[in-house]
């Protein structure tokens, strides 16, 4: 590993440049993590590390010393000069590490069987709610994210970084159909309660009682839920909003229901 | 009115071009509006405008009748190139129409009187945190907001975007500091409960019942609540968190807090 990488005509170099498109990547089946922060939180998460590029400076420095034994255990480790590292990178500061990872691929049954309560996202566009929303499920003991065919990439840099590591903590399922969401909920043998939010709702969030297995469905940020979505919901909430509040953000929204679903389940142990 | 401004050097276009700096904006105790729907939430919302910048289409197409015609009775209306409009707003597309707002200034016991629910926020570096926690405050039923000096600047765009209008809906004090924030509680004759969201709290945020006379503490995204309002505050709450998440994002922790003390605030009634 004395070899350091300075072209970025170098086969590598080309490569990991080309992940940083969404259509290479899914074909790849891998996605990039920046800084050495996530990169921590994938490791400790069991992620599965393809190739890490790191600067000869990250490599010298003594506080990262632990980190890079423990890469080097699962992972190939290059070296790369700072000024490509900067160049390939979507961060202004990617502080010195860039590595490739495989996709966790969760589906069907094996998805199911391991989450009672799951967070189902139709459509969310913007990357920073994205990844909020992952944070903030996995925080309130969720067990599973579905995010539906048309939302944001998942993998997608701002998701990641908005994620602040959580998206190694949760199973994701993205990219999934409605129409074969809604199959896979007819066929399973769980019986998950589906629930709306829904402006239009009669009750309140905090009225109602939720199932210990449980699909709480938020909808796109301008649009809300699919039509079709909200009529096989079995239940609908809504959020009480004061003075000439239409809605809260999506994540905002997301929060608030996910949380008092984590309190009522507190509650009931206690 | 049937000039159209068609030059970069034209005075009106350079003033409003230096109202895109802060210093500028401060200084001159204004601020910028970019597209129709922004614009017409300020309207509604009571607004003190002093200059609007329409292009020729946006002053001839029929939907705008009203609208031009309501803000013709509180300010001047200009017609500018649509290309110079373009050039000189942040966002990519405003629509055809910026405003120069006067910039609501709530102070001192004006302030505290009109305010039963207030969500101070300390050192909240993120634009969008900031624009969506005014917009949930708002719609959490909160009727004031004082972001404490270190915050951003709450007439950045980004920030007036993410409130999606709720920006005119609640008073907001900002560039208080820490000192003088404490010196008006002390002197207030209100008695606010201060209550601090901290990961260290022994309390969940569900346990706790709320006073009708609240001040809800939110810290900086990294660092937290200051350490003296943490000590000055009369009750410290946390959300639960599960397995490895360490902290929720600042916004989302305080749309959930926000929304029990409204919960609570809608059982007490019914």
């Amino acid at each position: 590993m004395t070899e350091i990488i300075s072209s970025s005509q170098n086969s590598r170099v080309k490569y990991l440049n080309k992940l940083y498109r969404s259509r290479t990547r899914r074909k790849e089946g891998v996605f990039v993590l920046e800084g050495k922060r996530l990169i921590e939180a994938a490791l400790a998460g069991g992620a599965d590390f393809l190739e890490v590029f790191l600067t000869p400076a990250f490599f010298k420095a003594a506080e990262n010393k632990d980190l890079i034994s423990n890469l080097k255990k699962c992972s190939e480790v290059i070296l790369i000069e700072k000024k490509l590292l900067e160049k390939t990178a979507s961060t202004v500061n990617p502080q010195g590490i860039i590595a490739v990872v495989n996709e966790a691929l969760f589906k069907g049954g094996e998805f199911f069987s391991a989450a009672d309560k799951i967070l189902l996202l139709d459509r969310i566009q913007d990357p920073g709610n994205m990844g909020t929303m992952i944070r903030t499920a996995a925080g309130a003991g969720f067990d599973g994210i579905i995010a539906l065919k048309g939302s944001v990439d998942i993998y997608n840099q701002k998701v990641i970084r908005a994620t602040m590591g959580a998206i190694f903590s949760i199973p994701i399922w993205q990219k999934l159909s409605k129409e074969d969401f809604l199959k896979e909920i007819k066929n399973s043998t769980i019986n998950y309660e589906l629930a709306a939010a829904d402006l239009d709702a009669e009750n309140y969030y905090f009225e109602h009682e939720y199932s210990s297995k449980l699909i709480l469905m938020i909808g796109n940020e301008a649009n809300g839920l699919d039509k079709e979505l909200l009529e096989k919901a079995d239940s609908r909430i809504k959020i009480p909003l004061s003075g000439d509040i239409e809605s809260l953000n999506a994540a905002q929204a997301a929060a608030v229901i996910a949380f008092e679903i984590s309190a009522q389940a507190i509650k009931s142990i206690s």
